[in-house]
């Protein structure tokens, strides 16, 4: 079969042609429909996130998929049926997260991530795994299925965040999404229901299909070069809630600034190592009197899955037409990892339902 | 009556003769019995931290106390029952924060604070208050009670710590205590029943009273100048929990590499300004890919302090009687505010029960 992967030594994907996979006892087998690219992808080419499974010279890429079962082999799935998978998987003999459900919570160290760390990814004309990391999705989700992924770190950002606030009386009115990535606008569209204002950051210039979305979405757009993250309060209001999607390291610290009293900033971003000042100071004081919080928070468990599901159902149609703007065939794979500002969210499709 | 106060251009505290306060509707009159000095009376005396009542030129210290009703007038209190204060009031015309409870939650400046920010505290020998804002307290605690409104502050920060790791499973191991000030021991205490292993950071040379309660409430006492925060995790063990109680600001950001994954921070100090390096993002990485969390958390409100009741109750006896070292009468105020390494708690005592 056709797979898109990344040889040793190699920065940039290529399509192999490898052996199908053949299910183990407790796996079904899926036809693979579409995968989602996103930024980590590019880290993993570029060496800095993850590794090779053992023994390989080559890693298939791809993290964000949706197959369907061609061969459910004895597990409870009916074949014809469109899942999306888990990411994380037990290194050998598992560990105490895995065993309750709760692989998201999992040490660096504790568990492979397939197509990042350790394991191979989905974008392959088939892949397998253990039903438990199967998540059933509708028919309708063919297409839009591969955003169930990143939506599940959300709900778990946002689960999170809400229950770091639960103990007081706590209605965010107003929210700031950092990043205008794929991830920052299926967050602020996430956020839609939940708060009244809610505001954008990218630096981007217009005209720009992401900042059209995000004006489409009744959000506002806040260019980080007119208004960084530290005057982002005075310029338009306190967040109650900030979600940090850039990765960009100062965002973690100058999101106390932008944060109101009894705000929650979460933190998604895997920055490199980067020295700089901070006034810790004063940050301190203010995470204090203030009663702020930040939370770090990373990937999901089946129950963000799930969540994340009827997140999609509730989206609505002209989002999820202009949030998936390119479709490759994994031919087309050099294209596909071009990367551009037309570009929100880019997908290799190997089959349709 | 006698009061204990700091007038309008002095940095240290008098005894000053005014006339007793009178209840208004609604509130009681209390005959003072003792009151605690802490870090915060020093800052109120540098004039770094609150300010005067407004219209007076001096003002009274205390918020850590004890009472007994002298006159419940009309209240639901009865006389010769005693109480505790708790410290925030409504400014002109309240608040939404007030009306339901949570003035631990008010932001700055809308709130004031009794003895420390735009009123009296209860440094004097008679003081009143809204029954609604007296705790009453068995006639057991009539010499420790003194140590509720500190209590009530951990109990309010590991409330909120507790509920930020609610969603997933957690049961933390060890904690981390950073600061042997009074807080740190009462928090070192009350975490006695909660983890099984703890440590409490300072940096006292032995012989030390606070060295010796560390120990002798079978924790591990930490020297700083050895063992600095952002190494504790290597020489020691990665922490579940870590309680900063310096207002060393440097400690905010250090947490994070003393927590273990998925641990949480909860910051109690209130630092000046200060600006330093730090290598952002890294911290930023570890927030994220551990799940850790960094709470800041100030004040307490009438449920904490409940609950301090019972923590108090709680605590050996041996423990009360070697925290509060020092007892003064209100004309040895000059001794009183002096300080030193051999003292943990000192009160000044206006009178017994």
């Amino acid at each position: 079969m056709r797979a898109v992967a990344v040889k040793a030594g190699a920065s940039s994907p290529e399509v192999v042609e490898i052996d199908a996979p053949e299910p183990d006892d407790g796996e079904a087998l899926m036809r693979t429909l579409r995968v989602g690219i996103d930024g980590t992808d590019f880290e993993v080419l570029k060496g800095t996130h993850g590794g090779f499974p053992e023994g390989d010279d080559y890693q298939i890429l791809g993290h964000e998929a949706v197959g369907v079962v061609e061969d459910p082999n004895g597990t409870d799935l009916e074949e014809g049926q469109l899942v999306v998978p888990t990411i994380r998987r037990p290194p050998a003999g598992s560990n105490e997260y895995f065993e309750r459900g709760e692989p998201d919570m999992a040490p660096p160290g504790t568990y492979l991530e397939r197509g990042i760390d350790g394991a191979h990814g989905f974008m392959s004309e088939y892949f397998t795994s253990p039903a438990e990391y199967l998540v059933p999705i509708p028919a309708a989700f063919a297409e839009t299925g591969i955003l169930v992924e990143p939506m599940s770190n959300t709900v778990k950002a946002l689960e999170h965040s809400f229950s770091s606030r639960s103990v007081f009386d706590w209605n965010p009115e107003t929210a700031l999404v950092l990043g205008n990535g794929p991830l920052g606008l299926l967050t602020l569209a996430m956020l839609d229901s939940t708060v009244e204002r809610s505001y954008c950051l990218g630096r981007r210039d217009r005209p720009d299909p992401t900042i059209d979305i995000i004006e489409d979405l009744e959000a506002t757009y806040v260019d980080s070069r007119e208004t960084p993250v530290t005057e982002f309060a005075d310029v338009h209001e306190p967040a109650d809630l900030v979600y940090e999607a850039t990765g960009y390291a100062k965002h973690a610290y100058e999101t106390v600034d932008a944060l109101a009293p009894n705000g929650v900033g979460v933190l998604l971003g895997i920055p490199d190592d980067w020295t700089f000042e901070i006034d810790g100071g004063r940050l301190h004081r203010e995470l204090v009197l203030e009663n702020k919080a930040l939370l770090g928070s990373v990937n999901s468990h089946l129950r963000h899955f799930e969540s994340a599901k009827e997140s999609l159902d509730r989206l609505p149609d002209w989002f999820l037409d202009r949030i998936i703007t390119d479709v490759f065939t994994p031919e087309e794979v050099d294209q596909a990892f071009e990367g551009g500002d037309d570009r929100i969210k880019t997908v290799i499709e190997f089959g349709t339902r």
